[in-house]
């Protein structure tokens, strides 16, 4: 068993990478407090492969210097757009037909395991480190996604958290759904309307 | 849906997480260079519920002051122990009859879904930031595992890597293993909606 050196590793080129469909889930990032977080959560999203990241509230984007250090180009490579109101995007994506989850612990916990097809395409909203989603997010969404722990503390970092969360449910999209059956790509949102 | 506060989510106390099990699975530590990474290692591992944490070479210790703003206590609930040398830790495990795993990209890929029985219990080596594990830690390897990734980077930050990791490493040694001699989830599966 050998080690890959750095350039052994496999990779598609920018322009594979551009024929290539993306899981049908986008994700919210809403008031994030550290750019590093944003950061991580861009080199993670690149690595899940999702549609897009819209970052809301006070969420930091890649025109911060800082999140060179944490996301090493992949907000090059994640689609990402930064609006304001996260309310707009999550309305828009309910018109869309998409699933409104929420990652956060609440009084109807569901693991994203128990996704079933009617859930893609799925938008998916991250909160604050501290703080969580807000609490009128998860009122807007149509359920909430939780990671099963077993520990004292029941407190991921975010960006940890988010990294478990989206890679479950790329993992449960794909056992739902056989690779060469990709349903159709929903059209993307490219832009919010100015309404 | 109701998102519950701070002190309504359940958890056990620390008497009771006492008498509860680990999942049998052991983490080496090494050459983790960013103190918060070790940090965050720790409360995600305290939420996976580990038997215990070793760092070697010049990972940081709970002696670091540092290490308070991302570990948020897991140091005082996961059993860890500070070692200079990873070969002697990774030798005393293999003696004991635990499968050696690296966290690393290598020439015999293997996802944690595809670990049998038999790779129980399982004693995971994480490296460095940049470098990642050590190539000769990784030739003492019985196995290397990988997360998929789908993206243009293939690199993940170490907190989040572990965090995919360990999760996925759990999750397959749950459904490998029956229910009622594993460690029990915060909330009964029967009481959770379908979907």
């Amino acid at each position: 068993m050998r080690k890959l050196a750095h350039l052994e590793i496999p990779r598609p080129s920018p322009e594979e990478l551009e024929t290539l469909p993306a899981h049908p889930i986008t994700v919210v990032l809403d008031n994030i407090r550290s750019i590093y977080n944003v950061g991580s959560i861009f080199r993670t999203s690149d690595a899940a492969r999702i549609e897009k990241l819209w970052l809301t509230g006070y969420t930091g984007t890649p025109a911060h210097r800082g999140i060179h250090k944490t996301a090493l180009g992949a907000q090059d490579t994640v689609p990402w757009e930064s609006t304001g109101n996260p309310k707009e995007v999550i309305e828009q994506f309910r018109k869309k037909g998409y699933t409104i989850a929420a990652l956060e612990i609440t009084d109807t916990p569901m693991f994203p395991a128990q996704l079933q097809p009617a859930h893609f395409p799925l938008c998916l909203i991250i909160g604050n480190e501290v703080s969580g989603v807000q609490a009128e997010l998860v009122e807007m969404a149509d359920l909430a996604l939780e990671i099963p722990q077993f520990g004292a503390k029941q407190s991921l970092n975010v960006s940890v958290a988010f990294g478990i969360g989206i890679f479950d449910i790329v993992r449960r999209y794909r056992a739902l759904f056989h690779a060469d059956e990709l349903p159709p790509l929903p059209q993307p949102l490219d832009t919010l309307p100015s309404s």
